[in-house]
């Protein structure tokens, strides 16, 4: 069982490890200062596929049978798989995963997918409905450019704030059984919308989210930020991310110290012309199975929170006048390497 | 906890109640033969709004706020919701459920969503993630058709196999506590493809998912298509539910005395001009609400399969050649009148 917290806020009685967990990125991410962290590098924009958009499918089957062989299982070994992305009717999702005819859940959570996908997953697990479950999520830059904002031989000029949107995925395997890092609960998160409608401006649309649910799981835990080794924002990229330390310092949380933002790590934005960072469902979630569960699968990290942050336009809804409203999804990981 | 029965398929040990539940459909839904069944009807396709997208919007949002008036509940009584639409992005369902400020997990599976909302909301109150969680989804025939065919100033031809959209939103409520219908467990669809890509022809696409899901339901939990009351798909049409009867008799299992499709059922295609039927996420929605929720509260029947189908191409796939992968979830839900 679960215990209640408060709304939206609850703690695994009993923690649901994390089995494995892969990343797959594309050439710009691997040039980038977590280059050496992820488990494959694919060079073609195209992964050998026609399309980006088949390319992008195949990014997240290549993350699951990375992450599926890592841990010495087979495809039949996984119980149900979460996933979505950003494409139109989340087809990297439906389309990559098909093959693999694993009982399947399809979300959107833009950006926040990751978490999203690990919170159902985990009470997947927990609950016993599966005895191991599957979270999984991918972009890539040139299906996002072009659905969202123009064609990419357009060449339009990139205004400061924006952001890049990464060419990754990852996949995380979670089980009852084994794993030495372990999710403990987590937040769903209420949507946030302040007004903000620059679909180049997405930090700022998406840091009031991630403040809220921040703050909302602090509360509900009586936890404070010297309790995590460190509290991962998704992709809010730079400006976003100073927004958000600053939103919370209001609220009387400061969290500057304990805080890592995805999207701000994983591209060097002097040599890199990303301006504010790298964005995409793919970015939190390579970025956490590269970097961050690797530090916890070894016990050089302890406890960390994982914020997951997703702006929920679209196209049209931007088009008639509407804002962005966005939604940060969170997960408490520890490791329990030295318990065992 | 859940028991674990197969792969994808589970028993709730607890079954969790259905608190009340809201269907809200459009004016040629209310045409139809179950007119007089749902809780309230919008003659004006815009509902107020300047768009069709906020207007669907505006579904979700009455759906779940008639569902919480019938319950005596306000919105801060919802512990989480479940939501998803066909609309790019699902923003029917951000923006439609923005302000009720309730923690909020964003799907997407087509037409299946009603079905996999239950599923994951029956989940998050049986763990005691949320002491209530509600399950809404809508869809628009003037959203989907824009974005999914042609604009509707076009006037295309509609082919013999194609199936109307329906306006409609559908809302659960459920609960640990009160409920005189209950779910006791379900199926979490694999996707399935047989290469069928003709958009007018989404009943033959989904039709192979259901048969896959509701075989993989009845083979897993030893039970027989007499065991129920009523099976019920989601919006097969009248083509995809003769195909999905075939399909099963072939498999030894007939179903064509329990079947029920709500795609079929909500108009009357004769005088509609409907051709195969409705569709659309709202379609078995409302009809779950309008319908078989208050059979089953009554204790008119006692047992019913609700299989919600849906189709998860989006324009661009097909457009690469892609056919249509199509998934069905399914829940099974109980009539608890006499027993309490």
């Amino acid at each position: 069982m679960a215990e209640y917290i408060s709304r939206g806020v609850f703690r695994l009685n009993t923690p649901v490890k994390i089995e494995s967990c892969a990343s797959v990125v594309g050439d710009k991410e691997a040039q980038g200062p977590l280059g050496k962290c992820f488990d494959k590098v694919v060079k073609d924009s195209h992964f050998g596929r026609n399309t980006w958009e088949q390319a992008e499918s195949r990014f997240q089957l290549e993350a699951v049978s990375i992450a599926v062989n890592k841990a010495g299982l087979v495809k039949e070994d996984i119980g149900s798989i979460c996933s979505g992305d950003l494409i139109n009717q989340c087809t990297g999702s439906s389309y990559g995963l098909r093959e693999l005819e694993i009982p399947f859940l399809g979300l959107y959570g833009a950006c926040s997918t990751m978490a999203e996908g690990l919170i159902i997953s985990s009470l997947l697990v927990e609950s016993g409905v599966s005895l191991r479950a599957a979270a999984v999520t991918s972009s890539h830059f040139s299906t996002a450019e072009r659905q969202f904002r123009a064609p990419l031989s357009y060449g339009g000029q990139r205004t400061p704030t924006s952001q890049w949107t990464c060419t990754a995925a990852g996949a995380v395997i979670l089980s009852q059984k084994k794993g030495t890092a372990e999710i403990t609960g987590g937040c769903i998160g209420v949507i946030a919308d302040m007004g903000i409608s620059d679909i180049t401006n997405m930090g700022s649309a998406m840091a009031p989210a991630a403040a809220s649910t921040i703050k909302r799981y602090l509360d509900a835990t009586g936890t404070a930020p010297e309790d995590y080794d460190y509290i991962v924002t998704g992709d809010l990229g730079t400006v976003g991310s100073k927004l958000l330390i600053e939103f919370l310092k209001k609220q009387g949380v400061d969290i500057s110290k304990q805080h890592r933002d995805c999207g701000a790590m994983i591209f060097d934005s002097k040599t890199q012309d990303t301006h504010c960072g790298g964005s995409g469902c793919g970015c939190s979630a390579s970025v956490l199975c590269g970097v961050f569960l690797p530090m916890l699968e070894k016990g050089s990290i302890k406890n960390i929170l994982f914020v997951a942050t997703g702006a929920l336009m679209s196209t049209m809804s931007l088009q008639q006048g509407e804002s962005i409203p966005a939604i940060a999804h969170l997960i408490n990981i520890r490791s329990n390497k030295n318990d065992s």
